[in-house]
């Protein structure tokens, strides 16, 4: 697709949106099976597109984590045709009548879910949320703009002309998945600003993309945020249990929002849990407070700017608590509302925990590697916001959704 | 209160919203019962309080419009504080189990109903406003910033005084109710910006208020935005009930966003309809299209500006098209998303007309004046959302909460 005015492809979205909002489960369905054998049949064209982008990524200097994240493979190729297809295998959501009753004037109101109508999603170099977010969009009845970075500008309109040819395949209008192929800052600025076209705006990316749709954003979006999730060994915890957990919540894969990045521990236990996690955590690096370092001689201190962060990679700040309350405010002051999780056999404490923390996700005795859409049974998911409006938590179908009153009367007037 | 810093205050409200989000329903429900004896009881003091604003006004040369809005009068006094004994009755949603499962590995999710924390409400004169907002939030659990108008800083003293006084006769912090005293321009930016301090704000005003939230909020916020609602009488409708309908939607109370502004009738019935319809409008000014005044002699020729208005008063906008799909046409092009009525007896015109309207509230067969939180049952509202995310029609408690998810494990890691 050409360079094009950002505000022409906006009203072409709007306008298919309309269509696909009446659309059929079966036609949204077939689009994504078509999709998904497209994708394999040009996956050497893709390759190629691909190739280009790696090409330029390597003159451009960029690091070897994002050539990766940047590449496509055969395997790659053949994930993202695959959930296209588990996509297409989910529970339509439009339609559901989420609730419904009848006033005492005879009035019947139904609270129906409908499609959102526009969603745009902001992203970077990744070629497979192209796939990814065009899918579950479409499946949800919405129209999606796609925006990626102009790393990935190749790969995505090859992907994008995939999902095109199969809406026209099953007579739903191409607009339906649209590519904004202008990657330069202004468009970005341009396409946080469609107002009345984009219903929904969905970031993915790191902190600069986030603080620009904060800055920037004048259309209704919902924020996937950083993860500094805590795991709050308890008095009362199993320590063999706590231990599994903290070690499966930092190690697992260290680089995801809901992966650890502060262990708190109760001071009844802290002189036996922490050398034990020490010695679990190795490769990790701990940061501590007062307390934890005269436990735990040699680590370095932990500072406040340690005790806010989401390091996505091997690196743990600790504190030892003087009890359950301590372990409250110390995640009420630096957590990012994301996932926490209290690890205790004591009912009350486990109680409190789920009360008292002001987080999309409170977690007792598991993992926080379990907050997310296919961990939760949600299908895919399109990202997990840390937000309250709207979605919180782990965001599938529903989440790109609304709902809408229907009402029916028999020429009922208001006196 | 003192004028004071308005960060401070934030920081006040949040501590305070920790406290109210595990209130149990018993003191919040005191607190709003307490409040409204309170309102009561001092009933001469609020007048004299609500003096001083009439006087200002009346030398800063108010509108009468605007001296009605802000004055408060014995059964004013009564109806606020009726409104939150009413409030104290209805059903606390907070606790909720919105929904929750079981996965394959023993984990146990739950969405659990919450409060969304602190919310800010910035409004415009009526000082009932006060009252009838913060019992709302109190009663979601949630802490609540009143920022009202200077014109009416006296009363909305005064019966903030009255709710700080209740709450802590029951126990609970004063700031979970706090009156920002700072009326100037630039408080109300500094209000819009409590990043991390203000959960959601809800703004409650005219245009002016809901774009400047819209330039300068950085916190999350709900629009209860313009309400230009249709009636659209079909070739298949009952005449003597779609004269009822618009009569009522138009003129019952022509003032407020689920009023009707305009009219669209299919050229089948136009000719028989029109006539009988400006009759019984009498006093209503209409404004129509080509066919409208080829069939009413004398009425004023719309423009694109009258097809967009939400007049609030006695005008009526008019069109004649020529099928379901005009009127649906129009719709989407004018339309603010509020509500919407087909009058029709035609299943297949009518499900058309609910599923292709994209809208808070679609219609059939009644006024649109029923959109409305008390008329549909959901108790107090505290406002009409126009936008998609988060709430989508009458806001009631539901919609001043959010969800969290809980989840229970035994140990259990990802692999």
């Amino acid at each position: 697709m050409a360079r094009g005015n950002i505000v022409e492809l906006g009203r072409r979205a709007k306008a298919a949106s309309r269509s696909l909002a009446v659309a059929g489960g079966a036609s949204k369905d077939g689009a994504l099976r078509v999709a998904a054998d497209l994708l394999e049949q040009r996956g050497t064209e893709l390759l190629d597109h691909n190739r280009a982008d790696l090409e330029r990524a390597r003159t451009e200097s960029a690091t070897d984590a994002q050539i990766d994240r940047l590449r496509l493979t055969p395997e790659r190729v053949t994930a993202m045709a695959d959930g296209l297809r588990q996509v297409a295998g989910l529970a339509d959501p439009v339609g559901e009548v989420v609730e419904g009753w009848v006033r005492p004037n005879g009035l019947r109101i139904e609270r129906v879910r409908v499609p959102l109508g526009v969603v745009g999603v902001i992203y970077e170099n990744r070629p497979n949320v192209t796939s990814d977010a065009a899918g579950l969009c479409l499946k949800a009845g919405n129209a999606t703009m796609l925006r990626g970075s102009s790393s990935a500008a190749d790969s995505n309109a090859a992907i994008v002309g995939c999902l095109r040819e199969a809406l026209a395949k099953v007579g739903l209008p191409e607009d339906a998945v649209i590519n904004v192929a202008d990657t330069s800052r202004q468009a970005a600025v341009e396409f946080m600003q469609l107002d009345g076209m984009i219903d929904c705006l969905v970031p993915r990316g790191g902190h600069s993309l986030v603080a620009s749709v904060r800055e920037h954003a004048t259309v209704p979006y919902v924020i996937d945020g950083d993860g500094n999730c805590h795991v709050y060994v308890d008095a009362g915890a199993d320590l063999d249990m706590a231990l599994s957990i903290v070690v499966n919540a930092k190690t697992q894969r260290p680089g995801v929002c809901n992966a650890a990045e502060s262990l708190l521990v109760h001071e009844a236990v802290a002189a036996e849990f922490l050398p034990r996690a020490q010695q679990s955590l190795a490769g990790v690096e701990l940061r501590g407070d007062e307390r934890s370092r005269s436990i735990l001689a040699g680590i370095a201190a932990a500072t406040e700017e340690d005790f806010a962060a989401e390091f996505l990679g091997p690196v743990l700040s600790v504190a030892v608590v003087a009890d359950l309350e301590g372990a409250i405010d110390h995640i009420a002051r630096y957590g990012s509302g994301h996932s926490e999780a209290i690890v205790t056999r004591d009912l009350v404490a486990a109680q409190r925990f789920c009360a008292e923390v002001d987080a999309a996700a409170v977690v007792v005795n598991a993992s926080t590697r379990f907050v997310d859409g296919a961990e939760f049974g949600l299908g895919s998911e399109i990202g997990i916001s840390t937000q309250k409006l709207h979605a919180r938590g782990p965001m599938g179908l529903r989440e790109l959704t609304c709902v809408k009153y229907i009402v029916h009367g028999d020429g009922q007037v208001r006196r």
